[in-house]
């Protein structure tokens, strides 16, 4: 078969389980969003048969050979950047991903971390530890035997580490992570000895309908496209894309807490622009989404952050929300609603953390994680770990395990190695914004006058439109022509909230 | 393989089918309620990838062998009305329809429809029938060659009324149909003949908030399970299934026309109630839902004509209804509302006909559908044909073809024996409500006073729990104790109507 012909195969079974995973995808969004509550079962069993059609495709001989046929024929004759040669690269990579693990395993684990997810509820509600610790412990054996399926490696948690940050290594976190640590907890200390924020007018009632459509008239102008996309409601907010031009978002509005809707709202926004933004010819192909987790929620964290929480962006969008609730706001100035949205306070809980504490709370996992793992720590002795870690880096310690260690979901479905992408997305989204602005000049000049199309179309062009075709750090580099780096947002910390809290 | 193994595989293979079918089911739902306008690309190739993994899986030579296996061995051995042995003849249905049809002519037909479609629509749009006949003409010419793959048949019109009433013969629907000729025209001509009944009460503002809320509490009363389905807007209603607890119907809303919400809705609500009311044991098999299109119809009908346009139910609900939008209905009585939603009409548009008139467009469509298949009638001639026919059993005669011929997708999607199922649902409707007031007493008194269990208790016992496993017309006879009548529906009409119009 001439490589042409071979090429349209390999692309009409990617095509194929493209279909596939976003059919799913909609199955997914429907049971979040407008599924009723006894249409479960059936979902998970929709959900089910398509994943495994899909592994079934993905890892068939067929798929091999077509593989190792484009890399003995293609790849010597392509340009090493061209889509061809990149394409088959990381299809490979991910066929070997997926190969490397014996049905053995994936089945065994599935069923483990399906009954973890259930005990870890249960757990949680009652603040059992102990409940948990069996399924914990089966789970760390079984993530270490997945770790050893891609032996030889430097770190155990490096596989791990790959599954969401493609290429990034354990030592490299370790190294920004240090920095933060050296850095971080300071600033916290030093926010903590002056008087605090007032944020109490976010607490008034507001009314959820109006919060919905503010949400949706904000995210509108600054350029999320509701042509090609649209916003629901959901317990947990999420992104979700079906195609380039199909791309969702939900929020979670509380009627006495107006930054939900906002910090959430523009958060998966950051997410969606992202994903409509991938260049429409990767429809459909695996380079047809954002690149990885770090990166993607390097621009979540920037829409939501550096651009959601600035003095710049609300005073241009102070007004707007004024006028939808004058009776909240009517004595609010734009100075007090930015600092509002900005009050530094510690919290057990790290989705409730604010941008001063959250990557405090990303460190402590990492370092359990990989205590774990080592065997330096037994998951027995995980809780006094965790709450010494929470007064030590962020001086508090939770009341019970409910609020501690039993908090997040990950663990309980085996996801480790996850954390660490929340925090490079934080570090990368300064990062960004300083390169952008070495580009584009002074970014809070643009936000003032309520025109963001300048700093998405720098992100389209040096980020998004690339989608999934090059690796996160190839990404990074490209566009801030630089290795991802912790200073940048720890200097815009100490500055913003130097400023803030009067330091 | 011992048979149980071998049953145990095929039923594998039906639940995947389904998973497959009922994920397409949800991908269809939300691209008419949800999706943004541009997701219809992606959609389409999403929905076409599950149908083409779908029809391979179904027409695989496993399922093939393994049918023939169950016959030879499970067939002998069965009880044949045990789910097991019916199980097996009505997949061995499904599969030599499919088999039976080259793919050849599948792919030719179903790229003559997706062109015939848009031409249709312009067509429809100019009110131009010469831009639609070329295509008319090739699809007539290819239904008749997919009716020759199951020769020899009685009538060339039988294989193709098969694939929507299964069992039905051609020559059962002209006697039933010739009845209906007998009767209902003169109806509809002494209804002419007398005083119009006012409804103009319904065309005022009826806010759609409230129209929305109002449907939603009369199913939810009637026995709708809003935690095993939902109800959305969408622009044409329809109800779809994707398993017995998660069952969904649309309504559509019109801020003129409180009739709409009511008919549309009920209707809707009728096909919904008997999805939900299949036994939850057949759920995923080729059982799990209603047994034909005339069946079902007969339900949708039942609902809302039977019960929803009957003066008990507005004895009961029209209070109510009264106390959602008081201005608009204060000077109106229980009798003049249940006489507005009984006015008969005849219009040009099937889809907008009452009672009196629907069936006499559906008989005109039957025969022209027959005259083209068997070569009386030519393309050509078909839109003078149209306008003979209305003109003969309605009495009007349609400005242009827009309003006539053209006025129905169903011809430009290849869909040849669908249209007679509408009436045999009428014919249904009113045969079995007979049979149930033969059971119950009288059913007015339960209505009148909001009691709906003892009518839908009825109906599920009777029909709904047995989804699809019996034949359409055993349904009919287990129901009734008779094969299909037409003098129960038009003896309904004569009384129902003759009394409203004094007659």
């Amino acid at each position: 078969m001439e490589v042409t012909k071979t090429l349209d195969r390999f692309k009409a079974l990617l095509y194929q389980l493209n279909d596939l995973r976003t059919a799913s995808s909609v199955l997914g969004w429907d049971q979040e969003t407008y599924m009723p509550p006894k249409g479960v079962e059936a979902r998970s069993r929709q959900i089910a048969t398509l994943a495994r059609m899909g592994h079934e495709l993905f890892t068939s001989p067929e798929m091999g050979e077509l593989i190792q046929n484009l890399e003995d024929t293609g790849l010597p004759q392509w340009d090493p950047d061209s889509d061809e040669a990149r394409l088959v690269r990381l299809v490979r990579y991910y066929y070997d991903k997926q190969t490397k693990v014996p049905g053995d395993w994936v089945q065994a684990f599935s069923k483990l971390t399906s009954e973890a997810r259930v005990v870890w509820r249960e757990a949680r509600a009652r603040a059992d530890f102990n409940l948990f610790r069996p399924y914990l412990e089966r789970i760390v054996d079984m993530v270490r035997e997945y770790a050893n399926f891609f032996a030889p490696y430097v770190h155990i948690y490096d596989p791990l580490l790959d599954n969401y940050e493609r290429g990034m290594k354990t030592a490299q976190v370790r190294a920004l992570f240090q920095r933060v640590r050296e850095r971080q907890p300071r600033l916290l200390q030093r926010i903590l000895e002056r008087p605090q924020v007032d944020n109490a007018f976010l607490h008034r009632y507001y009314d959820p309908q109006k919060q919905r459509e503010l949400i949706q008239r904000m995210v509108a102008h600054i350029g999320f496209d509701l042509e090609r996309g649209r916003i629901d409601l959901s317990t947990h907010p999420f992104t979700t894309s079906f195609s380039v031009n199909d791309v969702r978002f939900t929020i979670r509005i509380k009627e006495n807490d107006l930054s939900e809707v906002l910090s959430g709202g523009l958060h998966e926004m950051g997410h969606a622009l992202y994903e409509q933004g991938v260049d429409p010819k990767y429809d459909g192909l695996p380079f047809g989404h954002g690149v990885s987790l770090g990166v993607h929620e390097s621009q979540s964290r920037l829409w939501e952050n550096l651009v959601g929480r600035s003095r710049a962006f609300w005073a241009y969008f102070f007004p707007v929300v004024q006028r939808v609730f004058p009776e909240n706001l009517k004595d609010i100035t734009p100075e007090d609603f930015y600092r509002g949205l900005n009050r530094v306070e510690p919290s057990f809980i790290r989705v409730e953390a604010d941008e001063v504490t959250y990557n405090l709370h990303i460190i402590l996992r990492f370092e359990l994680e990989i205590a774990l793992l080592t065997d330096e720590l037994q998951v027995a002795d995980l809780p006094a770990a965790w709450n010494e870690k929470m007064k030590a880096y962020l001086g508090v310690t939770p009341p019970d395990d409910a609020k501690g260690v039993l908090q997040d979901i990950h663990w309980s479905q085996g996801s480790f190695g996850y954390f660490p992408t929340y925090a490079l997305g934080n570090l990368l989204s300064a990062q960004i914004w300083r390169a952008m602005a070495r580009d584009l000049g002074n970014l809070d000049d643009f936000m003032r006058k309520g025109e963001f199309q300048p700093l998405l179309g720098w992100l389209q062009e040096r980020i998004y439109r690339h989608g999934n075709k090059f690796e996160p750090q190839e990404i990074v580099q490209m566009a801030t022509g630089e290795t991802i780096q912790a200073d940048p947002y720890l200097d815009y910390l100490e500055a913003k909230y130097g400023d803030i809290y009067g330091l």
